[in-house]
């Protein structure tokens, strides 16, 4: 893969439209008539047996009439049709085609084979596929428009710093559309459709390499290529090109309906929040946010810190400001004294100086005011974002003023300035002034507040990559391994786990206690129990040699009872921490390994406080991720206690990540619970745990996590 | 209190202007004007002696110079001239004065002082104060409006059915505009300011008493008589009357600026949250959110159920669809085979005819398909709500098509119908046939879930109203009660607590033991030590009598150590309960009694996972509040325990609401913590309490607290 290897498709000099037609509203017409009216200077090429001009230009009965192979073909006809001219291209020299047609992947067995048919045709002949089932490409920088979106006739184009790269051609066209409907210029508008080839990863590479390109867009339904995201995530941080990513098939009733729509498989929605956050993507809800948060990346302005000050002219407009602030985790800044004295210096006794800043209603009386606090505020070191909050204006008020007043302040501060204004007759003003202006708080501090974090995230270091590490899993079938086995394998990459022994005898059982020492304790040991306790084959605090092995006979009496595979009894050191923790992991079919650590115990799958990591993560990221879970407070030790040692779970935390980058598929899950942790300095232990070998390795997967682009 | 009470203010005969002039753009001229346009049949009386008319009505030197005495007053005179003025209505018999000017109550003690005057000379009088610091009244079913917002210059005015009661103006003012912006009418629109005498909540009342109003929005950023709002909400309850309030202030850094605004004292917000769920009033974070959601509302639309059904012209957004309906909670409905039988029939055979329905992009090329297919889910049983999304459509549909057959699919259901359209050309026509059009998926289905959610919630049974406990506290001094005393207080009301005898030597500590048998747990008594085993002064699992003894000897000498108050120490059964939770109460200053039910232990205050109920509430109530604790999933039992009695946990919440009820105000606070819950059947026993004292009883609020309207 390589900027240049999809040129042929964002920036071709010859397009070829199979399905022509006449009609500039119909999908074979409007290519043409969009490529002839934004100023394609390529050749655009017509083919349709039936006529002898289209749009003005000479129309061909075939690809093998044309005067040259075009570089792109836009393949307009369906079904069966679709298909042979994807042979044609392909047996052509074609670079690449474009399908629109629906019917393939998305409907069943029978229509995915056709598509896998189409794919072999041209990856024999190197011929790259976008589709089928997809609304298209058009480049509004060259004038390439191998897409029929009626969107570009509803909203005029212009050329611009924004990229978008969707599956969806209909949410691709509302991107565009609602980023038009803000003034703001849009370049590339692609959609890749059921992805039977290029994925919007590999088209997102693409995109980011176009040097004009200053945001980029996604909507995914499913992340089928994810080492391609994430080589142009890290291309894009390179250049500090921020990415703003739509993944729909959130939810089950999400997932199903994408499943249906495009027939991609569901992703794990917390697996994929680890992997934007990971690689610096940015992820909203859907359309709408991505345009409402893009004026102000496209500002240029990356906040050095999150700190916000109100400014607004109605008391009640600071109090809901400053609840908004809260919302999204903006503090209030601090403002200098200094700075107080200035602003207080400018407003009515009754004003408020501190952080929200209240001008008053006395704003009626002298619109000057605005102005004249603005520059008191400007220079205060503490403050990193500004809000102006406008519930009420117009008539009376100097407006106008405002807006200017509003301009020079953001240029003297070089800092996020944010307006919110929901009175058209207010925001036009401050819109006309180059001012981002939101409808309301809420809108205008969630944009802030994103920024600001997406911004730390793009300049987050990243953990170095692992290690090499050599995992030797010891012969046997497929499924659970069992504890003594488990603990065994994890102790041997260096994660402390609890001194045991596996005996096999009342003998052993007393021999082993005299080695371990009380406090000890005894747990069946057996492959086809995952869940002793729930059996009453585990008993604490044993303080003697003969309670070792009396529950040695007892619990080997009652694996024979439950038919179960009779491993044998762990003695183990009983330990006591001051929490219990979880560290999980699975091999991912689609994302390779995925970390899981949370709130551990027995009630880990009903409670589910967890955050998910992807290797390789550093000991900083695992703290990151335990101040998401709900018992973070604990973590600083409450009511007396002291904190716990998160760093050492951090490291188990980290070893287990390397094992299953290590373990390259071959191990399906690990579960380590408990993490027994102590205060600090006391350390972590694993006192239990479970590996699962694979069913099979996943050799497609292994394969294209070697395949990093270029 | 009485709707007519406040007749005088919001449907005056006669209104006299304190400070009018005659310029229409001044505060003292825009009420005149605005009575003069917007039809005002009342007799409108400037008072001016500097002027002999004021545009076009005679100006009068004074008060005393009127023909009659006005029933309202609007005093737009400033500062000291302002307090006179109030002095002059009251001694002459005004029946209501509304006081604009700002620099009393918000400003500190001196101008508190002042206001308090104010509201003496009023009070004395009979006469009802609105404000200081207000923006004043409007009804525009009469053109009362004693009020200068410049809004309604900016946005004409239109009578309708809603009302707007707020101690902002500006606040009222953005509500007024954003309703009227969605073509709503607008019947009152109400400020009260610093609410010295008059409150939302007693004009609440007033407003909700009006039959022409189907919608009262509130604004609050402090809640001074939550007895008039209850009332209020008991009356719109009757009469099927929906509030939407919004409390500001929500936030630590939105309280501190409430508090600067207009001096309000805080509200705990879970109290509020609790308050208005317990009167079926529902909380939106702002103006926008009221506005948004009050077409559904005035449609009159009261669904009997949550589940969904999603329409869409575009897979992508049948997916955003069925995303955003999960965010909110609303299930999707499973269509009956008949219907899907017959949306099958009509669609191509790609469309999906599950829930969500994918009309696809068939709908380019045949309008139709839209007609067609409503009609033939339009009565399927199981749909309770409906949503249609429409993310792309212009050139080449139809859309007034669309919009006929929505509208006609709206009649024939008489169900919620939300469509999604963010094109102006596209939601235009769908508004222009009264279907309720909304930017995203995000605002349609928010406000569906809303309207069906609070449906249930003003349609849920109240609990009857608590039988009279008689609470009899044992003498002691204001704080807290030791641990025996607070069991025997609540086992006295019939809260099942664990059986304990308090020692006071080791004799005695080995003669409870031989009475409560092992296993027993020792714990020091004492008032002065709430924390007790942070001291070491609680022992578990005791077995003999020799052990009780050795506690007993151990934490005499340890309370003596600390200076502890020594009542002796507790000899108790060791209960173990499957879970520990914990039931809390203290009286709050505003609200009284609030009980909070919620996960025990040792971490309650570090993790908060707990909920709060106001009395009198139903076991009914706490089995809901418990369903919305983080812990939920463990009640119904996990990884095959039995489910927890929850029932009895919920019998112990209700006896110490009606406790709390019963002591009227003598108890601040309660802390039973652990409760010990078993498995169904096995019931709740209360371990540890700790009841306080009140350090006065808060006679104030108990007065309040009876005066409920008439």
């Amino acid at each position: 893969m390589s900027p240049s290897l999809l040129s042929c498709a964002l920036n071709p000099q010859s397009v070829a439209i199979i399905g022509a037609s006449d009609n500039i509203h119909k999908i074979g017409g409007r290519p043409i008539h969009y490529m002839q009216r934004h100023g394609f200077a390529g050749r655009i090429y017509p083919i349709n047996p039936q006529r002898e001009t289209i749009q003005g230009l000479p129309s061909y009965a075939s690809l093998a009439a044309l005067p040259e192979v075009p570089e792109l073909a836009l393949v307009v006809v369906a079904g069966d049709t679709a298909a042979a001219a994807v042979e044609d291209c392909a047996a052509r020299g074609v670079q690449a085609a474009v399908v629109i047609a629906s019917g393939f992947g998305e409907t069943g067995p029978e229509g995915a084979a056709v598509q896998r048919q189409m794919v072999a045709t041209a990856r024999a002949a190197g011929m790259r596929l976008f589709g089928p089932n997809t609304q298209g490409l058009a480049n509004f920088g060259t004038g390439a428009i191998a897409g029929f979106s009626t969107m570009f006739i509803e909203v005029p184009p212009q050329d611009g710093p924004v990229g978008i790269v969707s599956q969806s051609g209909g949410m691709s066209a509302m991107a565009y559309g609602l980023l038009r409907g803000r003034g703001l210029g849009v370049r590339h508008v692609h959609a890749t459709g059921n992805e039977a080839d290029v994925t919007v990863g590999e088209l997102a590479w693409a995109v980011a390499h176009d040097p004009d390109v200053r945001l980029l867009l996604l909507y995914l339904e499913n992340i089928a290529q994810p080492e391609l995201l994430a080589a142009t995530a890290a291309y894009a941080r390179e250049r500090d090109l921020p990415i703003i990513a739509v993944k729909a098939g959130r939810t089950a009733g999400g997932q199903k309906a994408a499943s249906s729509h495009t027939g991609s498989l569901a992703n794990e929605d917390r697996t994929v929040d680890a992997f934007f956050r990971h690689h610096g993507i940015w992820r909203v809800r859907d359309p709408h946010a991505q345009a409402l948060a893009a004026e102000a990346y496209l500002k240029g302005w990356r906040p050095a810190g999150r700190r916000l000050v109100v400014i607004s002219n109605s008391g009640a407009s600071c109090v809901m400001g400053a609840d908004a602030a809260d919302d999204v985790g903006l503090p209030l800044a601090a403002l200098a004294p200094a700075t107080q004295a200035a602003v207080a210096a400018k407003l009515p006794g009754f004003a408020t100086t501190t952080n929200p800043i209240d001008i008053t209603a006395a704003l009626l009386s002298n619109s000057g005011l605005f102005g004249d606090v603005l520059p008191a505020v400007a220079q205060d070191p503490a403050a990193d974002l500004f809000f102006i909050n406008i519930p009420v204006a117009g008539a009376g008020y100097d407006v106008d003023a405002f807006a200017r007043d509003t301009a020079a302040f953001e240029a003297a501060t070089g800092k996020p300035v944010a307006v919110a204004a929901w009175q058209d007759s207010v925001a036009a003003p401050f819109r006309a002034q180059g001012i981002a202006t939101y409808a309301n708080e809420a809108q205008a501090l969630g944009v802030l507040a994103q920024l600001a974090d997406h911004t730390a995230l793009m300049r987050k270091p990243r953990a170095p990559a692992l290690p090499p590490v050599k995992v030797a899993l010891p012969a046997g079938p497929a499924g659970f391994m069992n504890e003594v086995d488990s603990l065994a394998l994890l102790a041997r990459h260096g994660v402390p786990t609890v001194p045991l022994r596996l005996v096999s005898s009342a003998q052993q059982a007393r021999e082993a206690f005299a080695a371990i020492g009380a406090p000890a304790v005894a747990k069946a040991c057996s492959p086809d129990i995952p869940h002793k306790s729930e059996h009453g084959l585990v008993a604490l605090n044993l303080q003697s040699a003969d309670e070792a092995a009396e529950c040695f006979d007892r619990f080997w009496h009652k694996m024979g009872t439950l038919g179960a595979a009779r491993d044998g009894v762990v003695i183990a050191a009983m330990r006591r921490g001051r929490h219990e923790f979880m560290v999980g992991a699975r091999h991912d079919p689609v994302f390779g390994p995925v970390v899981v650590v949370g709130d551990g115990g027995k009630n880990v799958e009903a409670l589910q406080d967890c955050a998910v990591l992807l290797p390789p993560f550093s000991t900083q990221d695992v703290h990151d991720a335990l101040r998401t879970l709900r018992i973070a407070p604990l973590l600083a030790g409450v009511r007396g206690d002291p904190p716990l040692d998160v760093t050492a779970l951090a490291h188990v935390a980290v070893a287990v990540g390397a094992v299953m980058a290590g373990a390259n598929g071959a191990i399906a899950s690990m579960d380590l619970n408990p993490v027994l942790v102590g205060a600090v300095g006391e350390g972590a232990v694993v006192v239990d745990a479970l590996v699962e070998r694979s069913t099979h390795l996943d050799a497609d997967h292994m394969q294209r996590a070697h395949a990093h682009p270029a």
